[in-house]
């Protein structure tokens, strides 16, 4: 057994020795770029915590893994440029260090280059592994869409929100978990059950997520900034308050989120206090801890040594921040 | 044996018939917007007719084929935001008729769309057609990227040219021949033999539309435009020019294709004139007609019957306007 550490090292290991076999490294130059900028690798260590859960040997799902991660770089190359977004993990994003054009290109050549490195799983898997691969990512560009459609919609509801971040967000951590169980060899039901665990996974880290931007505790997770609301982001937090606002409470949840303020302190602190009022802070809590629950008692079901589990439910707790 | 309307009817059946699985109207409509604008279908036809070459059974290749061609749009799409092209097939592109994000969103579900068309392939060709489709696809982003640079090039060499077609044309019809005969079932060395094909195919396809571009027949092509020199593309034909021409000639050739004329017929004369001083149509016609040799003399290496290859001679021949 693997433990996250010397997962996350076996995938930033597989990230930097990608052979990109070309000549072009203009081209390449973007894509090394974006992958040296780190992270938690949340997905590929997922995808081999998955097949290590069924197999001692999870060799095959390390570049399979690296392609997941390779795939959601890929989006994150092109959001920023649909999002406009300047930085990224403190640096440029591609197309203000380089161009719009080059971050086009670098980043249509990451979504074959992630799509080869499925080509090392075993050749009975393959179909199986980019069935699943496929679906995840068309359904991550609908994600997007829906993302868009946001901006511009007066009105999200609950559902609404829910089916974005289940497309934009929790699917390719559920396709994660369930590619490396189907190359870890678990049967149908097993690779269901681990897709279910992801999901609701997915779902906890990105309402925990919108809540760590105004909550966040800077010392667990990292600064606070308030950036979705300067953005006037549709954000769970945003979704729910609009629920449960008095009539007052809404006219001003909604003038705050339909204006460019020139003062962002006092628009984070005006937001803040509404979502105070409405015990935002929480439900939210209270939800993401609902969603990992849900995630446990999914892997519960999975029918292998309760010990092999014990990294599948770390890394669930620590997304959620609760101690190990 | 199937003929070649009979497959591109078959091709562009399977266009239209293309499930997307998906609510999001907004996304798909640009994809089938620019799947419908029609075209030759060069690419999966090709790939059936080399199924068909060695198997009288094509079904496995349809959804392949087709997936190739929405590969091809989709760099399509891409392509015409970064050269700000508003007008392809007399429509406007899907940019103009969108936006620039939304060009970016739904050319990148093309990609996963079309990887999903080759899981049609039989498990046993599923890795050795994705092994010839992720190369390919690499390649056309790096010669995207080359096609970029020259762009911003003063000197394009003959060599740097083919490069350049090779990347951007050529591998995209050699990988569609091979990954029709590794469906049909052909050995290794027929399938690398219709991929030299495709490729001496692509090259002559290339350099044929640059040619048509100034010196096309109405009648036989359609409208002759002089675009490329408008734009000051650097096509094969400038590129030889450079090459042959004298000190004056080359001056005025670079000085010709450094500005912006506001005379575009005077600038189209200019350059014709050049090229008729220095015989370069007919340069490129011989050149165009080697490539087809090329080809033909690696399908006659082929394996089978002679019969069965007269749909890959016709379509090579047509490509140059040979009359069949």
């Amino acid at each position: 057994m693997y433990n996250h550490s010397e997962l996350k090292e076996v995938i930033d290991r597989a990230l930097i020795n990608l052979s990109y076999n070309t000549e072009a490294s203009r081209l390449i130059d973007p894509v090394k770029y974006i992958l040296s900028m780190g992270g938690k690798r949340l997905r590929p260590v997922l995808a081999l915590m998955a097949c290590n859960l069924f197999s001692d040997k999870i060799d095959n799902a390390i570049l399979p893994a690296a392609g997941i991660e390779v795939f959601h770089n890929f989006t994150l190359v092109h959001d920023d440029i649909m999002d406009q977004a300047t930085v990224r993990r403190n640096s440029p994003t591609v197309h203000c260090k380089w161009n719009v054009n080059q971050a086009i290109l670098s980043g249509d050549v990451m979504a074959f280059i992630s799509n080869d490195c499925f080509l090392q799983a075993a050749a009975n898997d393959l179909a199986k592994v980019l069935r699943v691969f496929n679906k995840a990512a068309i359904e991550v560009c609908v994600g997007q869409q829906l993302d868009m459609d946001f901006e511009k919609a007066p009105v999200v509801t609950q559902s609404e929100y829910f089916r974005m971040i289940e497309m934009k967000t929790a699917v390719l951590i559920a396709a994660s978990a369930k590619i490396g169980a189907i190359i870890g060899g678990a049967d149908e039901k097993d690779t269901d059950l681990l897709y279910e665990y992801g999901k609701n996974l997915g779902f906890a880290f990105q309402i925990q997520d919108d809540l760590l931007d105004i909550y966040g505790d800077a010392k667990t997770f990292g600064k606070t900034t308030g950036g979705d609301i300067v953005a006037n982001k549709k954000t769970f937090l945003f979704v729910k308050a609009s629920e449960l606002a008095k009539e007052k409470q809404l006219k001003q949840l909604q003038n705050l989120f339909s204006i460019q303020e020139t003062d962002p302190g006092a628009k984070i602190n005006a937001v803040r206090d509404i979502y105070d009022q409405l015990s935002i802070r929480a439900i939210t809590e209270t939800l993401a801890n609902d969603y990992i629950s849900r995630a446990f008692s999914m892997l519960d079901k999975v029918g292998t040594d309760p010990k092999r589990k014990t990294e599948l439910v770390n890394i669930a707790n620590s997304l959620i921040g609760r101690d190990q």
